[in-house]
């Protein structure tokens, strides 16, 4: 195992950070085989990780776990990965090995320069395409990451110990790993992730002013459960993951918009063809997604 | 019980129908309480119907059930509430009670009134707000109405005991039956299922057509996820649903896309406020219906 007695540093005890930290002891075989350290802003978060067998160490002060650290994982918000960054960097010991779960990875590779001027080859940007509908460290869940995918966005310079590393640590929790160059994800990711989010976000708050309003709630169908479940995601994380991926989000949300319309003017215009042929195609992708699901689950 | 004794005629073995005829059988006490007749188009889906307790007998003869029929329950696509009515209009017994499944109330009252010349006061308009992903007989699920609402939409002139006795068949499957105006059904549905199920279509078809295509299916996550779950619904009956409720589909969706629209600038214009505002309002929606749902199963 390439984190064999070292300590993992989770900075950042929210719904990712802490699930990583339970699912890794939760999954080890002996106390002797790796550390998980924890940091929280709060020592409340900590004390809570802590009884819950989400990390073995933890403190509100990030030097004192900074110094001890061998690999940090950062799970903090999207926006607060250059003051994480600037915050360890005095701290970090010489063959340390970093990675972040954040959904952007340009904006990671941002921070990074702004920090180091430069991207350091031991840090490897990582995202594990998984959440919940619940935050903060009380969701941990030992299970999130199992079966879930993880994309990697190491670069040429990427330090090949470093990326193992990463990697072995999400395969121990359960996770297919796959590798994607920085552009490719946050496209892919604004599409497939960013855009839907900011929909049901959209819808949401549409139907909460129309007048029926509340009323609406009592007599919701499954289309828009499905919807308020999205919504019900964390603020701050995906204001900031809006304004870090604001160039490839306007584009597929653009693209969406002039579909949208197509749409709008075949139901105004009763055009029976274009309306049917928008609704099998999109059963038709769905069936295919059904297809790429069952085939990952038995991997 | 309101429909002891009677022959209760399903017009339309699809999910909603089979699901119903499935209901009603597996809750009875004994054969003689009610019979279940059921009539599909194809001789095939009656035998499927047959063969797992969906109907006691069934054909593909409209006619030879009608003729027996003490309560039918028309559960046909939108736009086939017409001709369903026109063919069993000759058969009809002199106290027969009908009702349907349909999403859009305004079209079965305009339905109606082209058969019958005006709405017959037998013929109660109902609404069960429930589905699923699959379609078709084979979909049937007993439980499908279990503790989800029935909205019934009758006038000052439907018969009371056509409507006590369609209430009492859905609270039989489980159901909570709701009075409302067909005019605000209509209202409340297309916020709340048709456009959701709109957007849906809309984007897995925008998705489907880029670049990266299929691959992006590989990466989805869980917002997208939702949303191809909500596109694989039946496409006969959307275009049907689309096509006969667009006037207050439009108008919702003008308010969806004004609105999409301010939070597409606030992103543009990295309008933190804005974008802050819109995801936490989502949110305490969110929670607020979460409540209501809450309460809705320990009722």
């Amino acid at each position: 195992m390439l984190f064999y007695n070292k300590n993992i540093l989770i900075v950042g005890l929210g719904l990712m950070g802490a699930s990583l930290g339970q699912a890794l002891i939760k999954r080890r075989q002996s106390k002797d085989d790796f550390k998980v350290l924890g940091y929280a802003r709060k020592q409340q978060t900590v004390d809570i990780a802590l009884d819950n067998c989400i990390i073995d160490q933890g403190s509100s002060d990030l030097e004192s776990m900074a110094k001890q650290a061998d690999i940090i994982v950062l799970c903090v918000p999207m926006l607060s990965i250059e003051s994480s960054l600037q915050a360890i960097k005095p701290f970090l010991k010489d063959q340390v090995i970093l990675t972040d779960v954040g959904s952007v990875k340009d904006e990671v590779i941002r921070a990074s320069k702004k920090v180091f001027g430069n991207m350091p080859n031991y840090f490897v940007p990582g995202h594990p395409i998984a959440g919940a509908e619940k935050s903060g460290v009380m969701a941990a869940n030992s299970e999130l990451y199992d079966c879930h995918q993880v994309i990697l966005t190491p670069d040429i310079y990427t330090d090949k110990i470093a990326l193992n590393t990463i990697e072995s640590i999400w395969k121990f929790v359960g996770a297919h790993v796959v590798e994607m160059n920085v552009e490719h994800h946050d496209h892919v990711l604004a599409a497939t992730s960013h855009l839907p989010h900011l929909l049901a976000f959209s819808l949401v708050n549409t139907l909460n002013h129309r007048s029926e309003n509340r009323e609406i709630f009592h007599y919701a169908a499954g289309g828009f459960r499905d919807f308020t479940r999205i919504a019900a995601s964390e603020t701050t994380m995906w204001h900031d993951i809006f304004k870090c991926n604001k160039d490839a989000l306007l584009e597929v949300l653009n693209s969406f918009t002039a579909d949208l319309d197509i749409l709008k003017e075949a139901i105004s215009s009763n055009d029976e063809q274009t309306i049917k042929s928008v609704l099998s195609e999109a059963k038709t992708a769905r069936e295919y997604f059904t297809e790429v699901l069952q085939a990952r689950s038995n991997k």
